[in-house]
């Protein structure tokens, strides 16, 4: 039933295997910009255009990483760092196992997104700023955090409190406060198609 | 180019789509043993298997989880309890993602692995305990390190000065000091069929 040729006490099933399958490369997108510049939204976007391309993807974000793999950090700088550092280990598994993976955090050390950068292969991080001033951020304020970090309820808040360290050389600049989602969202394709992850048919 | 109907602030690629486009089910196979029980190596094998299959796979071991996730965490009984608590919440995503998450740590204590069952939905964690005598095991002693815990160089050990506690109810045993390789896969396979993980064509 099984194949005699295969040495099995090694892993024998790697990446790129696993890209062959799925026919598309993994890659990770790290979505970074303030709180309330949209990169959950435009993560999730992305997502739904690329399962519709038949890609396999996962999202990354607060959601799903604050509850489980760190539930037991705060938000103090030292804990936001792990945070980070824990979210770039998961996201090279995932990658590893031939996901596109969208990450979804403010992360505004520069230190950190580099360190993570540094994690993966050159060319499979792939940062992506979404720009929106704090002034529309802060307009938008969805869940009403702006708000109480002004009050001095909310410590260490991104942009009234803590600082933002912009990219300098992110791959991908996303003017979130101007544009609307769908040329957003475009422009994020546009990406993974000049870099060969995905191959993109029609007009994108 | 996008679908004009996608509600964008949420994520509408979940695991039931992702399921679908994989054409299987995606689970947490839990590898659990002690040292030498064959856990990685029919982890592995197993992998191959699926893979062949076109099934969507990965393996958390040491190897890649240790200087990883954890690569900040020791080997003293705390650090071995988070370290089997991240791999439980990856393989939480990695499963959320659509894969067939295979794991292959010792992770020694019941109340651990059942925390880890408890974090995934009823169903989706299979027990699978690699079952061979600590003497099978030590006669083995592939890395050596039998030899170094008897002579006092290892402290925690698992079987030599710290304890294994076997599973009382796993999905599966498998008794890999005596089974072949190839029918400890099958046996694997078989549970993959009948809990419906996978469709198994020909004679599994």
């Amino acid at each position: 039933m099984t194949s005699p040729n295969i040495v099995w006490h090694h892993a024998t099933v790697n990446r790129e295997r696993r890209e062959k399958l799925n026919g598309h490369k993994s890659v990770v997108l790290w979505f970074t910009g303030l709180s309330g510049a949209g990169k959950s939204t435009l993560a999730h976007a992305v997502e739904e255009e690329l399962h519709q391309r038949n890609c396999r993807t996962f999202v990354l974000d607060g959601d799903n990483v604050r509850h489980g793999l760190s539930s037991n950090l705060g938000f103090g700088e030292t804990d936001r760092r792990e945070n980070i550092r824990r979210v770039g280990e998961a996201a090279k598994l995932m990658m590893e196992a031939g996901v596109i993976v969208l990450t979804a955090f403010i992360s505004p050390y520069r230190a950190d997104r580099e360190a993570v950068r540094n994690l993966l292969p050159h060319g499979d991080f792939l940062e992506i700023w979404c720009r929106a001033s704090l002034e529309v951020c802060e307009a938008r304020d969805v869940k009403g955090l702006y708000k109480r970090a002004r009050a001095g309820e909310i410590k260490n808040y991104t942009g009234i409190n803590s600082p933002y360290e912009a990219p300098e050389k992110p791959e991908l600049v996303v003017d979130t406060g101007e544009l609307s989602l769908e040329d957003s969202v475009a422009s994020v394709l546009r990406l993974l198609k000049e870099r060969g992850i995905v191959a993109a048919p029609g007009n994108l």
